[in-house]
């Protein structure tokens, strides 16, 4: 009996207290440099812990391959908790190109097939490595680096980051798909501008895409 | 005169930059995962920088001890300064089950009477050390550990945590005080489900009690 | 030319301040609060940031399960990075009993077969979940939780953690296969007495194996 | 063609993950612990990064200097980046006073003159150093410190602060331009009190003059 | 049987993983910025996570007061932790003069006696509030507070910061007590010269004392 | 008198407290995460806290611009306080060219001339602005940047970061003057082998220069 009566009243005075345990991210809200508010813990269910990257991407694509982001954005159970994942599915020949992930280290494992994986350091030392099923390759944060399937069949790899919010910049898109002019990508990248304009051509269509759609009824 | 001129102007300007100071939780709002917005720094008073630990708990209980917490859902000033308080109250016989706190160090000082303390490391190496009033001893992070009354009188402690919000988990609470089945609580410790279910017994006057004080006019 | 004379010039101004890329262990010195000293970037290897999980543990044991960690100790290019990961594997009515990670939230995706998962919350909520392969589950840092087989097929899975040493306490070692005394075990869980003897028991092989395998020629 | 599909489905896939590369400040909703809420992506432009320190400030005033900050409240965009800014400007003879930041580290590099600086560590040794321009001096975080116009002719400098919102406590406002009583200024100085009410003296026009700017038409 | 296998087994492949639960300093090494190197678990003992705070300082002293810490420098165990104490012990009319913690907040809990305890905030706000036993102060990182003996009686409490190294810089020292100039003092802080040198006369005898110590046989 | 006292005692008891206000790097040592452990604080100078940037740099070359580093390998001073420095020079049509800092935003202050700048976010926006002196613009961390001068005259700037050791990454060494094959190249970044080659082929000379030096008497 008096058990109950110390279990009920500590109980109650420490409910408001144990809530930083998690903080589910309530993606409605304006997002803080630390994340987003949280949902109220009442409101939280066990599956919101739950994510799945069971199905693998559409490789159907010029590249090949596909990458399924489980991000905060996703994934709101991962908000404040240090920690994001991602599926990357590579048919053969499939690439996923060089890109940096500004705020988070990676830890990718591959689930199957083989994956040529490398990053370059600051010191501008290159670390490539073919890798098997059961092989984990870990990628310092901001690190330009990128991986392709390296056999004849499907590649598949779950990548794990040290951060909920991890950020991807792909070279490609940040250099040819977007408005920065042709002059400023040559000059600063010292590509010839003929090849400048023939890269940004093909991305070209995307803005068009986009444009379309806007005005499609 | 010039003095002044200057001193109002350089107030005026940095008047907003300076709110970090401190940020005494609106504990209304939702939470991030650093903590609560702040209430504005001219709605905060002198007397939000205290708190009052000074009464004993109530000891007469199952446990004959009392935890008094001073997190930052009690004591909002602490919001944001990676800090918090507590009192313990042991009355004879007096035990703070094991328990960790998931998010914090603590350091606990002996006010009166005569502590039995002790943690156990994830190399699973004991340290326990009685400890007299004055003398102070800490508990890493995350670490299971518990303090007992090892004298004839009521001992109390003040103990601090490296965080505004640390959490406590109760491990008898965890296994035998919530929905978690007899089967999962047995197969995951090895305990025999004759004295799971007698422990969740007890416990499972809680959620009555609970219940009743719902439906009670 | 004069493109070479820069970039020697500029790459022999920045080598030293490229270092915190990475920090591979060197794990013959001693730690830090922040991790291992580094090994020079020069006797750093592509193959220091690969680890290998694809062996499955061996399950022959009492609880048909096991744990292969990956963290700074056995992968040393984790330190600094902020990341771990291990491999856990269950064979049929295999579990990974309750235990806890003082200083990491955890990420398990599940490899083969059907994994029940769960933790607890300090505010003694239950989460607990049945995932299929390629489902994700998050465990938020320092709470309890556990994994057990939830098929009749053998079951793995791949688990990362937000630090590269994330520490692993087992609650049944922590109460059970140290030097803890049943009466100190008993006060500050509730077991009684004899239940702590009966498990402690067991455990008492350890020490004795240890104190063999010391003297053993 | 097959590209496009590909940098479409992955532009709109990610799109959400990648707000945290910055958080620009929301100055209009509450603060929390670790900086404002972030406006929409979206409303973020090019000259939201840009800001201006070209114009010296006044130093018409009984110091003959002045301090332009760039903290987050006045340069949204340093919001969660940990990093802010300021110019001090100092006519000949000109002082910034004695003071610390309590949140951050200090960078100063002399654009102009010549400027004595000096800091004072905790265990009270004085480090100070005459500055020319193009020379960089930093202050470690939290301790008091100060800088004088060296040199015959206006004296500028550009400093940064490792924190968006480093704060700013100048000595002689903290002890005489405010409530504090002259008993305990002196006894915590150990100045004379009649020292401290000739200081406070100047000081008391602050608040008249604000009562006054209140209550004029 | 089976068991006592997995555990031994488990028990080894996880010995170096758990270092970083604590990291007691090894105190005769270098630091670095987080702090010392730790010494090996197995020659931590219990008795290294207590230290004691029990005797009250020497307050037969200009002040009428003491202030004994209990940092890395002398608990070795908070290393890494986070945390740190002290024990402060004011005779009637004792002062712990105006000072800050450039790196850390700070709880203040009163054990004996009645304490005036203040702060000045960077909007030069000021805090001031008199304490009794049992309650609980909390002065916010970096900014200047101060504590007095508010009663006729000694006064004494236990303080934690939030750092293992908060750093202490006590005003008067700061601008009295080392090599500065009275001239850089009086420019930095408008305190008439003369004030300066009768405050610096004082401590001139420090420099002296310990010269004289060198000296003495 | 007692005061001399008091001070000596106090002076002594907390002269190892002190020493984390700095931490200036000991570069001969191993670095850790957190930088390189401390030189001892009685061998510490004035002028370890001060740098130079004020010389420009050789823009004699083919980029016609240079970057003189203060980060921690050059200026040991900053280490563990999480801020360093950099001064840019650029001749007329000089260019910085695209690259990031995987660790540290950057504020970039104008001392002369015009700059365009610009940085490309991990959503695909571009955000580029022309700047004149005393205009000061932040790129966020991790995010590709390049700065060029936008006028007839030689430009300067002075930039800080948010990182003792910021690391550099630059996009046509990381790319193109390495181990890194045409075919890996080409592959993860869509450009034609052929202009690969082309550019790697000015790149060839640095690794033949280096051997050069080696074998040269």
């Amino acid at each position: 009996m008096l058990r109950i009566i110390f279990l009920l009243s500590l109980l109650f005075a420490l409910s408001n207290a144990s809530v930083q345990d998690f903080c589910v991210a309530n993606l409605k809200r304006a997002e803080t440099p630390a994340g987003y508010p949280c949902i109220r813990p009442i409101h939280v269910k066990a599956s919101d812990f739950v994510f799945s990257l069971g199905t693998p991407g559409n490789t159907t694509n010029i590249i090949s391959a596909a990458v399924t982001p489980g991000f905060v954005a996703q994934f709101p159970a991962l908000n404040g908790l240090g920690i994001s994942t991602a599926r990357l599915d590579l048919a053969p020949k499939g690439v996923i190109p060089m890109h940096t992930h500004p705020g988070a280290s990676e830890v990718l494992f591959v689930l199957d097939g083989s994956i040529t994986a490398g990053f370059i350091s600051s010191a501008n030392s290159v670390y490539v490595q073919t890798l098997k099923p059961g092989q984990v390759m870990v990628f310092p944060q901001g690190l330009l680096h990128f991986q392709i399937n390296a056999g004849k069949t499907p590649a598949a790899a779950f990548v794990t980051f040290s951060s909920a919010s991890p950020g991807l910049q792909i070279l490609d898109f940040a250099l040819f798909a977007n408005t920065l002019s042709t002059e400023l990508v040559s000059a600063t990248t010292f590509l010839p501008p003929a090849t400048v304009k023939t890269l940004k051509g093909s991305h070209r269509f995307i803005s068009l895409a986009k444009t379309k759609s806007k005005h499609s009824p």
